[in-house]
């Protein structure tokens, strides 16, 4: 089929049409983006992605991200145009309004087609990178004939100019991902002005630097649009695709301005525009022929998944690789049975980053789709077991990604993964640089992405690195993220209880916070009710030790503070102060329980005292303002871990006095 | 004077006695790099580095960072070996105990010479480039001679690899820092093993692409190093030189391997280095001959100081450049006290952001050494004033930055502006996006570096963009950060009150939590106690509004939702329940206050509630368990500001029910 300017360019028009229409009836939005890349994109549409507007949940096909998220209108034209069933014409009419699926920037749990969300700019590319990880770990495990698909984006001069623009062509060109394509929108043009004024860089020269193939175009050009997709499909490397192209494209008097980034047209533009752009078509209204034009662009697509679909019923393969693609239901939880047993028989102390790997081991073994990884500490995090070999770019069949010291792109490439489905990753660094990545853990849970996170060394027991590596606000900070479940486990068993909970929400992200030093286990057959088939961190919080005196005091403490939790109850009750203590591995899932578990763990009638190594507001929420919150509102100090425990505080010895205190106020 | 290896080996080798000795008594730290650099940075110190060991502060200092700051024990050994007070022999005895001056990271408060905390990768090197910026802008005011000097980076692989690099050396390469030389210990281990477990890039032509000077050397050859320094210093562009090293250079197993990294050597090892390196000294005890060489590395800076001095008692700038270098005081208060009256007296109904760029204003033009900037949004922050031209290449002596779409690198810079002194860098950004920047926003606090983060679209109140643009929990996480004030005003007045309050703590970072949408003017003449020399603010909240019925309800709340409280408190009036409004604009001044004010504020006999579009988890401080806490816990959505108020329920008539049923009850 030959390139046919005539047909291409109404096509093209359209999407400017419903661009500057839906931004000028929002009175919001973000035009010049889509207006610039209308060209691109139609090619891109009409020629090479692989898709079925009638099955966008298809596994194998192509996945288009829209990494600068705020020209949210070229995706909603692509969707509506090539006929997804959403967005509708009514949709789009109503563009950045309350309950509509059309938001400000793309979210894919109100579209299907929209593979992820976007708008933090950076992330979008670094997402796609997981995705053809995903994708070509699929394809080693399951061969060209289920696994043969590629990851467009489409991004800016935003994207590109992040930091985590570095970490994933990194990442992308030392695994070669060649099924990895980027398209540049090369305008020139920052919200601010001219590039010029903040940069600098021969963007090209440094993508080749990362391993990358480049090809370039004049992204108005429909010839040397599709000549270079076509060249950045045969390269045997990921692809950045620099198209030059004119902001606003189309507008005769804003575009190459950045007037046209994020600001309606304004009628008189619009007028004009359409005029330029010989567009006679009422607003929202798109002619039948070039609608018709449209719709055939997902004819390519359904002949392939047809034959796809063929080729799966014929496969050998056919049943491992859909129970591979299938939810694991409660697999973590039957996984854990016997390495939760073993423990309560024979209890452990070991740090909980220890007992997360002792948990791993048969988590791995059980599930094919966990592919672990690091930000560069491995041994420190404890990520590696024996079933997860890694992933080199001779061979992505393995399961164990060796990020580098690329935090934030670890967890976008995580984020991709997991929305891409067929594999559940996990990743680890240390708790403090949960602020490298702290985005892209939001948009795990903004995505309803199950991510889990092993984030590790989480207090001052992190011990002589000193303040810049201890986490004072880390632990509760994460918890004000909504959708994501912070635990904090005190032992080897809550550890593997945890990582079946962080296993069994997949829509749900997870942040495992575990400790460097080791802790003793608290829990096993010695316990009255001991029960290995019930996992008692559901409900976030339990009763770990009943008061034995009357009871006046509840202790609530997460992680390492619990066994100074038992420490602190065993002296208060030698003055005959009775002390239950509670173990609060997850706030979160603490706060969904029923209101009379609640009072029943904390009963308005004895002193409510919270221990935690780190930061004390938000504890109020448990122990009110009459409360005691023992907790670290400092940053920490450099020397060994029990000479800091000592020193802020957290000692029995230092704890019960003031409890004592209140209690003979 | 001619390069003599006999001389400088010993010297060297100094360095990696210290080091394996020091760790070798923690039984903690990192000795590999510090072994692997010792002999470009005895070159370094000892024929380029301009000191003075005995005045630690002078202006014109060249800059050291030590940005793989987990080689700590590199730093402390060249102070020591050098002759700066401190750290002594005994100080370096007490590596990464409590309260020794040598912490696990080197941390600036707590030795002279440590010009910047350095420990999170990649930083170290992003704030050298704000120390670069502010001499060469100091440089374009008072000239070559007083200000004439170099920054220095050690940075490792991780530096490089972390994505703030990429930010770092575009905005250095854009400005053409010419006086920034980065030394690369390009060993090729991490500690995950070698470099090509995770990265493949060419670093040499990264660098290059984004306008850096390239120059290589032999590490460990010591003509090979003096010149690539010297050419480094010639070059008119920011360089890169890779020095080829080996980790743990010098002991004779271990070294090239990631085992020396971060590990005690042992003892036997040690033994061995000592042999290998004919080092016969005690532990911690440094031959006369080669500390006498170490302490007269510093010969030529006393000389350069001396004639330093001379210049400027000679020059005619000398007062203006003591007057600029100087700390401003309360410049910032007067400055205002104007703008403050034209507001009480005419009031405006503004968007805090446009408040804020009102009252910068007339700060920019009183304090000249404000230096602003954005993250490409200038427009939306409101950052840019008419008194602050931009700083390009060609001029630095402008006084704003285009920092462009790198929020985590204008940050890190900025902390390095407010480290170098001479300037006080305030920059503005989405304040969703602080979560790309946080950990620098962390090393503010940590570092006491005053800088003023101006976080506009700080709610819901941001509108259409949607859910990943709106903030929900960044507004609270920013508050657990110790050391870090919080400001959410909530009109104009709080807004230059607030800002004065950022610009008088030089040792205590501040965000400003901005609106984007207008609110109405709640001070000014009207008030009865007006008073324009009070700044309310100072005590993080007051009563803005007294209940004029008996008061049964206190209503606590921030910025743009102060309104909405006295909306709720007039309505609950007309059913004769008396309720204060308190505004809170900055918590932690309020949590400092003495406890009859917090309790006159905030009473125990009042039914106690929070509004704060944003996560309430932390509001329960101040409510209790029994109040109410008004606020967003969940992510927002696309939709205009003030249908998204309606509907999360930020309205009087969706609140005043709730307090009434909750006072029936």
């Amino acid at each position: 089929m030959t390139i046919d300017p005539e047909r291409l360019q109404p096509m093209a028009n359209a999407i400017r049409a419903l661009t500057m229409d839906a931004v000028q009836e929002a009175n919001s939005g973000h035009p010049g983006m889509p207006m610039g890349m209308a060209d691109v994109a139609t090619v891109l549409w009409d020629r090479h992605l692989k898709f079925d507007p009638a099955r966008p949940d298809w596994d194998d096909r192509d996945r288009f991200v829209l990494s600068a998220g705020h020209g949210s209108m070229l995706i909603y034209s692509l969707l509506h145009l090539s006929g997804y069933a959403k967005p509708t014409i009514d949709d789009i009419r109503k563009f950045r309004q309350l309950n509509g699926p059309c938001a400000g920037h793309p979210e894919n749990f109100l579209l299907e087609g929209v593979e992820c969300t976007t708008g933090p700019l950076g992330q979008g590319l670094a997402m796609a990178v997981g995705m053809a990880i995903a994708e070509r770990h699929l394809n080693a495990k399951f061969g060209d004939e289920l696994v043969d698909h590629r990851t467009w984006v489409v991004a800016g001069d935003g994207c590109l100019m992040e930091g985590i623009n570095h970490e994933a062509i990194g990442l992308a060109g030392h695994l070669n991902l060649d099924r990895l394509i980027v398209l540049w929108d090369d305008n020139a043009i920052t919200i601010d002005g001219s590039t010029d004024l903040s940069t600098s860089e021969n963007i090209k020269a440094r993508y080749e630097a990362t391993g990358w193939h480049i090809v370039e175009c004049d992204g108005h050009d429909f010839e040397d649009i599709d000549r270079a997709l076509e060249e950045a499909k045969e390269a045997n490397r990921p692809s950045l695709v620099a198209c030059r192209t004119v902001i606003g494209k189309g507008a005769p008097n804003k575009q190459g301005t950045s007037a046209t980034h994020g600001a309606p047209l304004g009628p008189e533009e619009i007028a004009a525009a359409r005029d330029n752009l010989d567009w006679d078509a009422e607003p929202f209204d798109i002619p039948s022929e070039i609608l018709a034009d449209w719709r055939s662009t997902g004819d390519r697509g359904r002949d392939e998944l047809g034959a796809w679909e063929k080729r799966l019923d014929d496969s050998h393969h056919a049943d491992a690789y859909e129970r591979h693609m299938d939810e694991i239901g409660d697999l973590a939880g039957s996984a854990l049975q016997a390495h939760i047993q073993k423990l309560a028989a024979d209890p452990v102390k070991v740090a909980t980053r220890k007992a997360s790997e002792l948990a791993l081991e048969p988590l791995t073994e059980a599930i094919p789709q966990m592919i672990g990884g690091s930000a560069d500490l491995t041994g420190s995090n404890n990520t590696k077991t024996s079933h997860t070999d890694p992933i080199t770019a001779d061979d992505l069949s393995g399961r164990y990604v060796y990020y580098g010291i690329r935090e934030f792109g670890m967890a976008a490439a995580m984020n991709g993964m997991a929305l891409h489905g067929g594999v559940i990753p996990y990743g680890g660094t240390f708790l403090i640089f949960s602020d490298y990545c702290r985005n892209a853990i939001r948009l795990s849970a903004l995505q309803q992405a199950g991510v889990v996170y092993v984030m590790t060394h989480d207090s001052i027991g992190l011990g002589e690195d000193g303040p810049t590596h201890q986490p004072i606000e880390q632990v509760m900070s994460l918890r004000l993220i909504p959708n994501l479940n912070v635990f904090r486990p005190c032992d080897a068993i809550e550890t593997a209880e945890c990582w079946a909970l962080a296993l069994q929400t997949p829509e749900t992200p997870s942040v495992l916070a575990l400790s460097r030093q080791g802790l003793p286990q608290l829990r096993g057959e010695g316990d009255e009710d001991w029960n290995s088939e019930s996992n008692r961190c559901a409900k976030g919080a339990y009763r770990v030790r009943p008061a034995k005196a009357r009871r006046q005091v509840v202790l609530l403490a997460t992680g390492s503070e619990v066994a100074l939790a038992m420490e602190c109850a065993e002296q208060l009750e030698e003055h005959a102060i009775g002390a239950d203590v509670v173990s609060m591995p997850c706030l979160e899932l603490f706060d969904e329980q029923p209101a009379d578990y609640r009072a029943d763990l904390i009963p308005d009638d004895a002193l409510i005292i919270s221990i935690e190594a780190g930061a004390t507001m938000g504890w109020e929420r448990y122990t009110g303002r009459k409360g005691l919150n023992i907790g670290l509102d400092r940053f920490g100090a450099s020397a060994p871990a029990s000479d800091l425990f000592d020193y802020f505080g957290f000692t029995a010895d230092a704890i019960v006095p003031q409890i004592q205190n209140i209690l003979n106020d």
